[in-house]
């Protein structure tokens, strides 16, 4: 069956980096990158007392981060529609930027056509 | 156990209004009250030649919409935290906003605490 994309899901646990703006929008625009989307806005937030929202929308749906710190957890999810995509290329990255002690991740088809 | 969020993940089908960018909008803002969340930025997309994302951000995560009107379909997700928040809370306004001749709803609990 076709589908319209994929959504992929991620919990990564035990991490650092999760409360630098900087670290949050450069994993971002990597993972962008890796998984060959097209970039048309990429928004940071900080929040208070700590913990660091990002999104990233492109062509193709979005990733957004939600980070927090005290709890050493981020949620991340990359939806991405085209075949030739593949969120799976954004793992290495979250892994290089947060230095997760541990990730689930699960992946969703969305959009499924019955014809 | 404890939590962080509950993700609910929409799949709306026999849609209308998913090229307005009018409509994306006021049903994100009508979302984010019937929610009780705290907008932080609301940002609508519209894609060429047909096609609309809205997304708002808000302190208890976000609210996205991926539009795609040759289908008929909507891909909606509602990722809120705090235990009062329902984002169930949102579906009379998909209804109202989208006329959807389907609905398909999941939710994925976030963040789950193994204390």
């Amino acid at each position: 069956m076709k589908s319209v994309g994929r959504h992929m899901i991620l919990e990564l646990w035990q991490c650092e980096n999760l409360n630098s703006i900087d670290i949050v929008e450069r994993a971002l625009r990597d993972i962008v990158r890796a998984c060959d989307l097209t970039l048309l806005d990429l928004r940071v937030y900080p929040f208070s007392p700590v913990g660091v929202t990002g999104v990233a929308v492109v062509s193709e749906s979005h990733v957004m981060v939600h980070t927090w710190p005290e709890l050493g957890y981020a949620a991340v999810d990359i939806f991405t529609c085209g075949e030739e995509r593949n969120p799976a290329d954004a793992v290495p990255l979250l892994r290089e930027y947060f230095t997760p002690g541990r990730i689930q991740v699960m992946e969703m088809t969305r959009g499924i056509i019955d014809d």
